[in-house]
């Protein structure tokens, strides 16, 4: 029974990098992402199907039924965050392997060959923690960042993507598929499938989003034999500056803004030297464009006051901006229909996050589906949706993209083709 | 001319892990640190001293006239903080060397023995910014510390001290000089002596000390998919804290109490998740013990009520608790002496930072002298002394040092035995 096969590959999935508290910690080309994507490799070779590896690492199972067509794309990331939940990700994978499985079967009974071919892809460095920017293979995939850039991006101990790529055999050099359409499905990682009771979210588009780079620069002394009216503690007024990053979210509606910091790093940082440098990154997200430009407003000029009233520099840099991205009409149209034939409810969803699909939009009509996710949490151990509502997501994604191979959203141009210069 | 050599030696050692903006960075058992300690080495050998390490790092350099006698110790240490300072430490012991050479000159010329013999040492690992707790091989020494356990601290890669020190070669197993008593000469690190216009302090007391370890336990989770409401942002908590423990100064004295936080790891440190663990290390120092204690009740009772109301849990645990520690009476008479016999002005005063001779003198006479520091700024590159002050010290650094193994302060009991027990 295809359920169980599922629910099978996913709970295994699940044991790969697997954590005390339940979740997973598979960061980008780290031993256990080595092992996850190995997992992949194995599926697919047992599968029959061609294993194409690019140079950023994304990986495509290729399903090819009518040489020279293009490629419906379908997939998500196997990599996690640190001590990240085992859904995130994942689950859009696990489930395109079975979704293309059970085409695979339908293709060969039929036998017909579809319009289009059919790839699942992992995509690389969904995440980003150990290597910024995320949503890096898509947006690579995509046109959206520059791929010799990407490769020379370097993690914290200073390895670059490309070391830790050729350092697992991942630094691919396949060719890529041509795409024609892209679909994805995820945890919905907010609450409103939950709240409504509603199994399938139709994601319509994605938040505005933007980072904040800040550098706050004191003075070293001595923590001991400095006077406190001496210091120029590069730490005290980075605190200033994390409590002003929470607070500006109150300035308007509430959940109209998210915005926080994840990123902080002291130096010298030792327990008996006064702080020289503080770096941080700060994340600025809301669905309406307007309140992230006036948040930034408020915080760049609080900022400077700080710096004044501190004797101290801060430099803050806008980064990661991403606008707005709406999915196509057509897209939405084709999902609530196939969610109407399987009589399941649906509706329309903003998603506050990055995703793989929202990069892909950019280059061919994509469609995201959520599942909904147990309190809404993600990005931590506890993130849970059940395997009902995993099973459900894998029927509908399987009928979405059956559609797309036989021909949905190929002429579609309901997109900003004129952003794609842009990051994702 | 011997005031020429000990410049030239002083300005040569600054050169050894020199960083752009004329500090050292010298951290205990790193690369840089090995080089200086082989300067050491070379410095001794041609001397045509014996050199002795012992289990713990520290170097001896040993000049014995009279067999079978116990040792004065003199010197101090040439390790330092990450982008420190070129005086602290490596002063005192390029001093001691020439102040010994100056007393061998003087004890061959005279053609009799004095009462003691004379080591130089070089401390292991004064600073504490790699390895934890600071002051480490004078306290092992002391009896302080225990040496296994010391040997067994790691640094944030994990690398123990036993490693560290068995990767420069200087895990030594040679006998330790039995002590007699202890002298060091140091930058003062405060701006006392520069604003009085007076050339030496003589140390006559260290201030109370206690570090407090502080982990902050959130809920990781999503920075872009997370309502602001459903958050338990562990750094968010940790920036009010650190807030807190610099603003504890302002209910006391102006410099009755300094107060930070100097050290601060965030978990799991990525820019698109909210931290799950802030760990942090605020250092409270006063002259006062009950300025500490009251410091530290405030803290603990504002902790309790901020892991209330962020509904997080905080743990709050007492470390590396200094008590103060007077140096001997007869010592400062001594100091104080010969200060007058050179002619050159001198007052008492307290030491805020912790040295290797307040770890000594729990286990012998000890005398303790400073130097002016300009602008009163350590533990940073722009740290300074003059030449002409530095040279004064030495004078005077010798002239101490000869009367100590001429017999001085031999016979002195006005220690605290009782506190060497406890931690340094």
């Amino acid at each position: 029974m295809s359920t169980a096969a599922f629910l099978q590959d996913f709970h295994h999935v699940a044991t790969i990098g697997a954590t005390a508290n339940n979740g997973v910690d598979r960061q980008a080309a780290t031993p256990a992402d080595a092992r996850t994507r190995a997992w992949f490799a194995r599926w697919v070779q047992d599968a029959g199907y061609a294993l194409h590896v690019d140079g950023i690492g994304n990986m495509f199972a290729l399903l090819e039924w009518t040489p020279g067509a293009p490629y419906v794309l379908v997939g998500s990331h196997l990599d996690s965050q640190p001590l990240g939940g085992r859904f995130d990700g994942a689950y859009g994978v696990v489930a395109a392997l079975h979704a293309a499985r059970r085409i695979d079967v339908a293709v060969a009974e039929s036998g017909s060959a579809p319009a289009f071919n059919l790839a699942v892809v992992n995509w690389f460095n969904e995440e980003g923690g150990r290597f910024a920017p995320s949503v890096m293979g898509s947006s690579v995939f995509a046109g959206l960042f520059d791929e010799d850039a990407m490769l020379a991006v370097t993690d914290s101990a200073g390895t670059t993507v490309r070391e830790a790529l050729a350092g697992i055999g991942h630094l691919g050099s396949d060719a890529r598929p041509t795409p024609v359409s892209y679909a994805e499905i995820h945890i919905e990682q907010g609450r409103i499938l939950e709240r409504e009771g509603i199994p399938i979210g139709l994601v319509d588009s994605s938040w505005y989003t933007q980072k904040l780079d800040i550098e706050v620069l004191g003075e070293q002394s001595h923590t001991g034999a400095t006077a406190m009216a001496d210091r120029h503690d590069a730490l005290v007024a980075a605190a200033k500056i994390v409590l002003m990053v929470n607070d500006v979210t109150k300035d308007f509606a509430e959940e109209a803004l998210v915005s926080s910091i994840g990123q902080l790093a002291l130096e010298p940082n030792s327990p008996i030297v006064v702080a020289r440098r503080v770096h941080m990154v700060a994340d600025l997200r809301s669905g309406d464009p307007e309140i992230v430009k006036a948040a930034r407003a408020t915080l760049l000029r609080d900022i400077a006051e700080l710096a004044r009233a501190h004797d101290i520099r801060i430099n803050v840099l806008d980064f990661d901006i991403r606008p707005i991205r709406r999915f196509p009409e057509a897209g939405l149209e084709l999902t609530g229909k196939v969610a109407r034939e399987l009589g399941l409810a649906s509706r329309r969803i903003q998603t506050m996050a990055g995703h793989d699909a929202v990069a892909m939009n950019t280059l061919v009509p994509s469609v995201m589906l959520f599942i909904p996710s147990v309190d809404g949490v993600s990005h931590c151990e506890r993130e849970f949706s059940t395997d009902a509502d995993m099973a459900t997501g894998v029927d509908m994604l399987t009928r979405v993209v059956h559609k797309l191979v036989d021909g949905a959203l190929a002429g579609d141009t309901d997109r900003c083709f004129a952003a794609a210069g842009g990051r994702g």
